[in-house]
């Protein structure tokens, strides 16, 4: 059975207009790849509501899963919740089991809560709540979209709390074998390689290390013999070209 | 008048697995905010030929420019260079200009160009070369479409080669005022400056360091009498939130 597949959606001007390098996106792809969830597509769009509403209603309809980050803090520019009710066209308020959550987390640290932090309450009719120890804000899943915060450390912790909760599919495995020539050197053998092993995807990545131009050579595939077969082949192509 | 928009394709498996954390978007997010190019879309999408030609007719229909990294070196998993063509519904061949381009690169350092090395100089008919100190293997440009390599160094020198061909506008200014307070403390007088100001973007980005819970707030526009104003009104609420 072929995994389940996800796309990410990544809420930010900040990213577009390069204040910050994007970090929750990295670290989704690395544990979707564990997990045998297949990351199949990464948008980043800006903080407006008709922007966000188009990109995840043609994402949620293409992909098992949609993960997004960034938006639901108390602020102006906070307008993901609101999006993700338009884009599955259902009501969004305070929810009293977002407010529990909410109020808790800052009544233990001697505070209650104002009208800007309430709306952090605010959740999609229908959203089930994804809650976690870092943050009072809770995060929600509806239908097949998973939406988190953009603080990096929160986003993570949010991931830890709802990847358990998905269907997993077979984990990507990847072996890597490194090559001192650059990669027209073994671009011929390589293509032979990838069209043997059908199953096994061949990436090709050259680097270069002060004069050396060198490429690392990724297979990625769900059986490991079938990678352990690969990287003998490459460890073979590489005894040739020295 | 409004500034050119701009999309960014990223075209990578390795992105996509985790492997490997996309540093070109956001070398050209701050590239295209210095030179006035509003970024409006980042997609990542992986080595597969219909879908970087949907990704690219997408793009290129809605952005006055469309920006691309990886895929065109000589190797079975570079595709881009084939899929450009196909989006455009254009010829592809190796082309004399990028062949020359290529062998003198290659000469340079004693060699002769492979059949391998060749398919680099395949460009798609009616595409100009960008030509690049680092890279014997020429980009292109094609109507509104840039095509780089992955390889951020060359990505980079790539860059600097075709941006200053491109109609810039006003550069988009930014300015950060830091509150040693949480969003939420600030979002009431955050709203009302946010709507007093239309023309100046006001984001909002919560950090921790250690216990401190803290905000950078960033006015982004394009006239500087306008964030100056911004930021005299941010440390007027600042002066008031202690």
């Amino acid at each position: 059975m072929p995994n389940p597949t996800a796309a990410m959606l990544v809420i930010g001007d900040e990213i577009l207009s390069g204040r910050t390098r994007d970090a929750n996106a990295y670290h989704l792809a690395g544990e979707l790849t564990r997990t045998g969830i297949d990351l199949r597509e990464i948008r980043v769009v800006p903080d407006v509501h008709e922007v966000i509403v188009g990109a995840l209603n043609a994402l949620r309809g293409t992909y098992t899963h949609v993960f997004t980050s960034g938006g639901i803090g108390p602020t102006h520019d906070d307008i993901t919740a609101d999006a993700v009710a338009a884009a599955f066209g259902v009501g969004i308020d305070v929810r009293d089991d977002a407010r529990a959550v909410l109020e808790a987390s800052l009544a233990a640290r001697g505070r209650t809560a104002t009208p800007d932090q309430l709306r952090m309450a605010r959740i999609p009719d229908g959203a089930t709540l994804i809650v976690n120890e870092l943050s009072g804000a809770p995060g929600f899943t509806i239908g097949n979209v998973h939406v988190m915060a953009g603080v990096p450390s929160i986003f993570v912790a949010m991931l830890a709390a709802v990847l358990p909760t998905l269907e997993a599919g077979a984990p990507r495995l990847s072996r890597e074998v490194r090559f001192d020539v650059g990669e027209s050197r073994i671009a011929t053998p390589l293509r032979a390689l990838a069209a043997e092993l059908p199953d096994v995807s061949v990436g090709s990545y050259p680097f270069r290390e002060g004069d050396l131009h060198g490429t690392n050579i990724v297979v990625r595939g769900t059986d490991p013999v079938r990678l352990d077969d690969a990287v003998a082949r490459l460890e073979a192509i590489r005894a040739q070209v020295g």
